[in-house]
Order: structure tokens, then C-alpha cells, then sequence
């Protein structure tokens, strides 16, 4: 996946009401590595207000807020407007999920100006704003409680675009390295014959403690440094028991 | 994937400094489904404040809230304790993704009580704190600004959660069906005649710009309702272009 183009994204926010919402989009945005920030419809939010809530570390973003009158002429400049809605009516969508919106837009980032274009806070976008939309993204919710703050609706939609851009999603690439087999069978090699020293293991049939070592182990998904600090602390055991016996 | 059982999971947020945060925290909560909240070390929260944020909807979650004294005697009788940290020193992982945390959790919540656990607004938690936990999670983030509102923290790892179990996150599921190979085939055949009738095709070569409409639609991905407008439109021409000629 390529990593989406933020400088072609700006979050659209559509009438809000609060300033605190706005300064708490700022910093989920610049979390997310996004700073452009568009406010259509209304102004003269108070500059305490917001700052308090995207703290001083995203007052450069607040700095840079454009704010605009009309939405039409607002989104005539981008490529591709991603609407946002909790309400499912069946001529707003078809809707999409955050995690696959996410994906279209890194690639169509790449060489596209792109809109997140969110709704004011008590009613979201009406039909009419979603017309202008190519893509309508709805936030999975429980169906007890649908409405999402605002800000954390702006840090849904970025969480994701940032998460798909930079694979860090991926299981795969954030856990680290497993030990390999070879570490694993010295290591009980190693408690084996440690084990057998102190007589803890039965002569006759070694193998039935061991493997039940041998599963708890596996499933803990023992990492190469966690072997060697198991061996470590062996190789003292041993040294303990052998001074002990002489 | 398993459905998470919410009620076996708690948001345990330990000395928080802001009523409205614990508001925030109360909303994000309820949007995905998550009803428990502890409260560790402070207290004395103004409830109209945190009220504000929660709004009424999310009333019932304030009012269900614990608050507790000491963070061990609260982790105590928990499972899977997963915490939450920005800051990523050595000792403190190994780290896993939201994604990953919430896939292990759903899971893992089906027999287990489970504690979501979030330190405090300035600090996070503290290698101390971490030591209880079963798993770490750190939220991706963009390198200049790394840290998250606590609400926006809450909001995601509960958002990861509900997206596992939902599978609402599969593009597949939530994406309409695309229209079968046999209705756009009547549909392209109707467009050909429509566009042959009012001689816009060259009767030479008429595919030349059929294939520009076929890749055209094809690359919007046409639904089945979709195909059935377009051929009501082209009825429509066919009927007033036969009444313009005769």
C-alpha cells in the first residue's frame, strides 16, 4: 500500500458549533499527520477556546484554518470528497467502511486533492451535502448510541488513513521476532538437564514434565532475548545447585 | 471472528485529571458498545461537566462509573489487562497494534474479564503501571505529534474492538453488490442501439466508443439498481427520438 499523500487531504467541516470541537479536530488531525483544516459555514470561533483543546503542540494548525462561506464552491477545487454520516438512509449511500475508505484514499492521495467532509454536530450532512460526495463513509457504531463526537469522528477517518498508509496495522510488522526453533531446543535442553540435576524430573519418563514446559512456552510466544534471560537464569540454578551438593 | 462480550470488558482509567475527558471517555465508550468505567486515584469529578461531554445519551454510563483508590487492588480481579502507552522505551514493550490488541481481545473477552487500561492526561503510564499489564498498545501516530487526547485513545481501541467483532470493517460486507455480467450486457446492448439510432455510433466500427463506455462503467464498479436507471433513462431517449423522427 502507498503511503497516502496529507498534504493533498483536508478535513471539510461543514457549520460546526463549538470551538472546542474544532481545536480537538486540530490535534487528531496532526496526530495523524494532517493539517489542513477547512471550516465552511460559519466563524469567529474563539481562539482560547480552541487551543485549549488542541493544546499548543497543534496551534499551528489552527493557525492555518481556512474558513470559507459556501460548501459548493469550498469542494470545487478538490478531486475526490469523502462524505461522512451515521444516518443510513437508502438514498445517502452506498456507504463504505472507514478501513476501506481509508485504502482508496491513500492511492487516490497520490496524485488527487481529497476532501473528509464532516457535518455540523447536532444534524451531520444533510442529502444535499452528500450529493457532492464520490464516496460516503459510515463509522460502525453500536446501534444503542450512533452519534460520535465529532473530533473522534475526524480521528476514526484519520486513524485509518494513517494506519493504512504506514502498515502499522499489520500484525506482523509490530510484533517482534519469535525465537527460533534452534534457540528454543537449547533452552530446553538446557532446563532438562537442569531439572534432572535437582531431581525434580522423573528418570524414568523425563519428557512428561518437559512437555508440558514445552507447551506453556509455545503458547506465551517466547522471543529470542526472553530465551536468553531463561538461560541466564539456568545457567545460575545450575551453578547454585552443583555448589550446593559439593 | 468472535463477537467481543462488552460486558466483560472495563475502561480502567487511571488518575485522570478532567472531568470532561472522563465525559469523552464515557461517549467513545457507549458509540462501540463498552458500558464499564473505573475510575483509579482521583475523584471529586464535576458531574455537569463530564455530563456536557457524555451527553444525556451517555448518561447512564457516568452514572455506572467506580471510582477505586489503588490501581492493583482495582486490576486484581482481572484476566487480560491491556495498557496504553505513547512512549516507546525498550523496557517497555513489546508493543502491539490496536488491530492486533482488538482481535486478541475479542477473543480472549469471551471468558475473561478484561481491563482496558489508560494513564494520565500529561503522563501516560509509567513502567510501573505497565509491568501489570498482559499486552501494550501503541496507537500509530505521526512522528511530530505523538500524543493522543485521552478520549481519541479510548475511541480507537474501542473502535478496533467493535470493528473485530463486527467484520464491519470487511470491505466485502458492507460494499453493495456490483450488477452481474448478464444486466450490463443488456444494459451496454440498449446504449449501443439507443447511440446507433441517433447516429452518434460510426456504423463502421461501433464498438470504438462502446469501449470507452464499457471501461468507464467498469471502473465505477455499476451496481444493479444503477444498471436499471440507466437503461429507464435509455428507454426514455429511444421513445422521444423515435417521436422526433416520424
Amino acid at each position: 500500500m502507498l503511503k497516502a499523500k496529507t498534504k493533498n487531504i483536508s478535513i471539510v467541516l461543514y457549520k460546526p458549533k463549538y470551538a472546542g470541537n474544532i481545536g480537538s479536530v486540530a490535534r487528531a488531525a496532526k496526530n495523524m499527520g494532517i493539517s489542513n483544516i477547512i471550516v465552511v459555514g460559519t466563524t469567529g470561533f474563539d481562539r482560547e477556546e480552541m487551543q485549549q483543546r488542541s493544546t499548543h503542540l497543534a496551534a499551528d494548525v489552527l493557525d492555518k484554518i481556512q474558513y470559507c462561506e459556501r460548501l459548493d464552491e469550498t469542494l470545487g477545487g478538490f478531486n475526490y470528497i469523502v462524505g461522512t454520516t451515521a444516518r443510513l438512509g437508502k438514498a445517502r449511500g452506498p456507504f463504505i467502511s472507514p478501513r476501506a475508505a481509508a485504502c482508496d484514499i491513500a492511492d487516490i492521495s497520490q496524485k488527487n486533492k481529497i476532501a473528509l467532509l464532516f457535518g455540523p454536530e447536532d444534524t451531520g450532512l444533510a442529502n444535499e451535502e452528500l450529493r457532492l460526495c464520490q464516496a460516503v463513509v459510515t463509522i460502525p457504531t453500536s446501534r444503542e448510541f450512533t452519534s460520535l463526537n465529532l473530533s473522534h469522528a475526524v480521528m476514526i477517518l484519520c486513524y485509518e488513513i494513517f494506519t493504512a498508509s504506514s502498515g502499522a496495522a499489520n500484525k506482523e510488522e509490530i510484533t517482534p521476532k519469535l525465537a527460533r526453533s534452534q534457540e528454543l531446543e537449547g533452552m530446553y535442553g538446557q532446563i532438562k538437564t537442569l531439572l534432572a540435576d535437582i531431581e525434580f524430573l522423573n528418570p524414568e519418563n523425563p519428557d512428561y514434565w518437559m512437555m508440558h514446559l514445552r507447551r506453556f512456552f509455545a503458547r506465551a510466544g517466547i522471543l529470542s532475548r526472553e530465551v536468553m534471560i531463561v538461560r541466564g537464569i539456568c545457567r545460575q540454578l545450575e551453578w547454585y545447585a552443583h555448589h550446593k551438593k559439593t
